[in-house]
């Protein structure tokens, strides 16, 4: 496996994670950037891309998509390479100093400063709670896409009432592969971000394309050879119906966990990274935690608290990888230097 | 003189300053804003309205004066009452434990809470460095708008080469009044920010309504009646002139001061104002310190960190203005008193 060696690796694209590579490119230092989800943003992305955030200074009103948006704009000239869709695994210190980390999907980095930008951990699918059902996992109950085997020509429950429940759904029937789909939920009452999906299932269903099952999961039933073959639902009138089926997809929401940086030995308390209020430096030299990953007196969980956060972390950073130069306080206003490391023109009257 | 009550008086209105006041509205806190400039914004304003600012996250680029006015918009639902061009004086603890606080304006404030965001100080012109005359100050040299009596047939002399001395210049030539205008500056050479000024000295000084000497004043010459009548001015080539006049107009541009505050009795260092990292709080109970007038370990003069510093200082405000309240973490994407109190609608369905 190839090593990249970068000298700074950013883990978690949300907005403290992309300021955290605006603030290292002021400092001249480049760096690569790892996330769980598929596109930067981070929760804003993933859990409120269009509800208003209003304490962002200088936006009075913002969506968490545009200041997704705005942020990839400001970091646009330090091309921080980013690799989405896999979450860093391990950490672990190199002799000269430096560290080693690696990915779900199969990378591994050398980095002198590491930024860990995570938020309240890696959004991964929200499990199902059903008995006997881990057994089946990633064979016949899938969290993530599943593959085409388990879909052609099978009976697919899916589990849920949110957009992604829905849209699983609808996206199975209109590609008519399955033998049936049907939809598995506490309620029949369905309240999609997305109105227009509401419509979209009352039609399925009529068409009779659609099942509706409305109850709750209990228990998972295995014939002799180990295979998933039914679900025991608990319906609203408190009785057990049984549910048939080759293939359950729970899309259940994501839910935030703090994962394997929890194995790295950092010092921790509450689930939370400590560190210095100075450098935001964690309890290992050259690893930062930015954001609401972090802990300190006086603590708030506010994105413009992470800007900060990253910012005062960049100029820690720069003493272990610049350790000859002098901490230099430039502004953005008036360095000329600042201005060619963002590509701007400095205006020759200053 | 009546006395206005307050919860908070933020000190400044600097980008800091305005975010404080927003911040304190998020916790209920009412605030009231002194700046001895005429206009919000600070800094950004009074000294580089124009120029670009690159690294306020989720703005990429924005000028001192657009994002004042994005701060202005952001805390308008608060409805602050800003008190410009004016002064803090004093700051006294009441036994009650309140402070009362004066201005240069003749305003007196009763506050529970204080926020000094005075940046590197209030704005004052800079002085000339001339020998002997300070006894003429307000009488015959005038730092701020002159009295009619100074202007009206006098032999007046602007003193600088930058805006805001080609402006005053220009200004008294067209208005005809003085019996002569002269324009005094080391060089005859001018690059002023707006660059139609250039154009515009050179037809006065061509028609011969605007004098221009070239050199440095050195010492003021009074008459036996102690009124000062005459500069003595060393020119490039290293002779002495003497510039008769009446009346002096030095516009060297503003120079921060810290001013009054330095005498407050608070905890400084390197004439800045010590403060907790955790709640921006200075050595005096219920006054706090935030942006570039204060300091404490890591401390970096951006506006991005007072942002956070207001924040902190805000939630540790709330503790002393509502004791009995318990620390709320609300976020503006979801909370709907904060809705309410930002004036937007909450959507019905979160």
């Amino acid at each position: 496996m190839s090593v990249i060696d970068t000298q700074a690796l950013v883990i978690g694209a949300g907005p403290v994670g992309l300021f955290q590579v605006f603030q290292l490119g002021l400092q001249e230092i480049g760096a690569h950037v790892v996330d769980v989800l598929p596109e930067p943003g981070g929760q804003c992305v993933a859990l409120y891309p269009d509800k208003p955030i209003y304490d962002i200074p200088g936006l009075p009103v913002c969506t968490g998509r545009e200041l997704t948006e705005r942020l990839l704009a400001q970091i646009a000239p330090f091309r921080a390479p980013m690799h989405l869709g896999q979450q860093v695994h391990t950490l672990t210190r190199l002799d000269d100093g430096r560290w080693h980390l690696t990915t779900s999907g199969g990378l591994a980095f050398r980095a002198s400063t590491v930024f860990i930008a995570a938020g309240v951990g890696a959004f991964v699918p929200r499990k199902a709670t059903i008995d006997g059902l881990a057994p089946h996992e990633d064979r016949q109950v899938f969290y993530h896409p599943a593959p085409d085997a388990a879909l052609d020509g099978r009976h697919v429950v899916v589990l849920g009432g949110e957009d992604a429940a829905l849209l699983t759904a609808l996206d199975l029937v209109q590609s008519s592969r399955c033998n049936s789909v049907t939809l598995l939920h506490r309620t029949d009452k369905f309240k999609p971000e997305n109105p227009a999906l509401d419509a979209e299932v009352a039609q399925a269903l009529a068409s009779g394309r659609l099942q509706l099952v409305v109850g709750q999961p209990m228990e998972a039933e295995a014939d002799d050879e180990g295979h998933l073959v039914a679900l025991q639902v608990t319906t609203p009138g408190d009785t057990t119906v049984r549910l048939p089926l080759d293939t359950l997809l729970p899309r259940l929401g994501l839910s935030p966990r703090l994962g394997p940086l929890a194995d790295w030995g950092l010092a921790m308390e509450r689930k939370q990274l400590t560190v210095a209020p100075d450098t935001f430096a964690t309890s290992a030299p050259g690893v930062f935690a930015v954001g609401d990953v972090n802990s300190y007196p006086g603590k708030r969980k506010l994105i413009l608290c992470g800007f900060h956060e990253a910012t005062l972390a960049a100029f820690a950073a720069a003493g272990i990888v610049y350790p000859e130069r002098r901490s230099l306080m430039q502004y953005t206003t008036t360095s000329p230097r600042l201005h060619e490391l963002l590509g701007v023109t400095t205006p020759a009257n200053t």
